[in-house]
């Protein structure tokens, strides 16, 4: 099997967090943002991260961290790894056991320096038109620039590569019923090394992730219901989360160019360290722990509803602005297309299926006009 | 009707030449590009360009162009504008003409200080699932940096933002039928004002455009067909267009995280002006000209063609890649999503129907595969 460096885009500005963000379906990037607001998308100055190709593999393996990083040494490298796998497995046991037909393929890559991924995907089902479930562990290189930019006093520091480890789950799920709505969610850790030429300079880390549903029909019950559970995850660790969280979800998933949201959001949040590491690992573990119960009842309810023609080609249009979303805006697909991730991993995201009708505006006060409504105008769900 | 004042996205660096790329859907953008390469797509810099926001009217105007440029004054931007508004004219009577059943319907609106557009859609017809053809007249505004870093002496010119006019054709057509090609072709013209701060300084102008087919299923006669009628357009002007074009083309249709092209070719140039005014205006009007003599035989031959669901899937997969490149690498396209085009116009360009299947690989040897093959080798089509 082939293998080479795959380069990476970076971006960062002076005086501001450098910030990697994580594409975990195989590709990682670095971009500015800042905790409150949402992500900002352009590069000011643009350099590169390095990180191995992947090389396919026969048989997953064990673990995915470097022998140095040990395996169960309790350090949080190793417990987020953990997380994200078992998490891989119950998910997509939840989901096979309520498709009924379909099947899970599993395909796993390593690269040679440490890192790798797994990418599991459902197609063409009972239930779903595609399901991707993906986690991915890499380990890279970042320019000193995007390192210095972090800390404060960066004066007495010589310039050196910084590495950092990322690790992270992903998913999109899309059934094939209109009624049935679209499920995202990613939960991702980063860590740079400590660096060796300063001694006792820390060693910087965040969490990031959120859970986000994108219906082609409103069920009041069903969004009630998937905010709930995000609600409750969240309260369990902080009050301020899940509506401080739940608008970082409604800002993010902004499809710009039509002025609506790609659906009726959730919670999102990034660049989250500012809490005790530990609390931070069991509150992203929550999170995916609530994905099962936050979305499996509403598919049991939905999957087998009747639709006729027209309802489908409307879950198809609401896709292809999911496409849109993904393609232009999307930082972890958008940075993973031009610097060299795992194309079929990336793109695993979008519909088995999309539509794109010219000028196409549903009738004021239809059900498709109270979708598109509610994705101008975020609502308060709970 | 609401009017506003629309933001579009400007780069450009010193020491280069700075580029106003057309997006004749209904935006505009300026980059940077050499002549014999492909185009830059990152921003170096980026700055504001300003035109005003349309205005939906009932009725298309006779002329797009300001009264101070007249209308039979015989200047390149009304004689330009005279080539598009007939170009469309002839090129959608053909369309319909061939279709049998499909008409196009017609938007139109205006600027307030000049400019506008006329979108013509036909969708769903027995032929075509959608075919857009698009022409745009737009009256805007450059920073002073852009226009500064254009000209070789520029230390004793005083700054002032710089009017600039654009005006194109363009057009996406895909038919239904899996055999029969998608076709997109795009004819521009710009023109920067003599400013008048510099007496004797020189107007800035340049042509850009192109025409570039896209099958799923390879017919060598029929590429061969289409190859050839823009090399006759090409070498009636200059024996070195057609071989330059060709490869500009194969350069910029190219869907870099697939490392294929998006289809086979055609022609492309940018960027145009170190020929004769006159004599680049009749070879865009010949490259015009050339595309139904280039495309409708090819559609006569194929539109009937019995085919079946699995050659269909195979066509909508070709439709998802073509939305990748024009949603990721499309100047145009990008340009007019992030900066306030008519979203509906840009967004035309966009298939009825696209496919996305996890990790699909056609068969070695398969004509499935040999268009991949193709895609990937750029041939010698003459």
């Amino acid at each position: 099997m082939p293998t080479a460096t795959a380069t990476l885009s970076v971006s960062f500005a002076p005086s501001k967090k450098p910030h990697l963000s994580f594409c975990p379906f195989g590709a990682t990037s670095i971009t500015l943002t800042n905790f409150t607001s949402p992500p900002i998308r352009r590069p000011m100055t643009t350099s590169a991260v390095s990180i191995e190709k992947e090389t396919v593999i026969s048989e997953r393996p064990h673990t995915f961290l470097r022998q140095t990083d040990g395996e169960d040494n309790g350090s949080i490298r190793s417990r987020f790894q953990s997380m994200i796998l078992e998490m891989q497995e119950s998910v997509c046991g939840a989901l096979e056991a309520l498709d009924g037909a379909g099947k899970f393929k599993e395909d796993a890559w390593t690269r040679p320096g440490g890192g790798g991924g797994i990418s599991r995907v459902l197609q063409d089902g009972a239930v779903f038109e595609k399901a991707g479930v993906n986690i991915s562990v890499v380990y890279g290189v970042m320019p000193p620039e995007a390192y210095r930019a972090a800390k404060a006093s960066a004066a007495d520091q010589k310039p050196g590569p910084v590495p950092f480890f990322a690790a992270g789950i992903s998913s999109v799920l899309h059934p094939k019923n209109p009624f049935a709505p679209t499920l995202h969610f990613n939960y991702r850790y980063f860590e740079t090394d400590a660096p060796k030429d300063t001694p006792g300079a820390p060693r910087q880390w965040w969490f990031g992730g959120g859970t986000d549903l994108t219906p082609a029909y409103i069920f009041e019950e069903d969004v009630k219901h998937f905010h709930s559970v995000q609600k409750r995850a969240c309260d369990k660790f902080d009050p301020s989360f899940y509506p401080q969280f739940k608008k970082w979800c409604d800002d993010y998933f902004f499809i710009k160019h039509r002025g609506k949201r790609r659906g009726l959001g959730g919670i999102f949040f990034d660049d989250l360290n500012d809490y005790d590491q530990e609390m931070l690992l069991s509150f992203a573990t929550e999170c995916a722990d609530s994905v099962v119960p936050a979305y499996i009842p509403i598919l049991e309810k939905r999957k087998d509803t009747p639709f006729n023609e027209s309802q489908k080609a409307w879950q198809q249009l609401r896709s292809g602005r999911y496409v849109e979303f993904n393609l232009v805006y999307d930082r972890g697909t958008t940075f993973g297309l031009k610097t060299g991730g795992r194309i079929e991993s990336i793109l695993v995201s979008l519909p088995l299926t999309a539509r794109w009708e010219y000028d196409h505006k549903p009738e004021e006060g239809s059900e498709e006009w109270k979708l598109l409504d509610a994705c101008m105008n975020p609502k308060d769900w709970i």
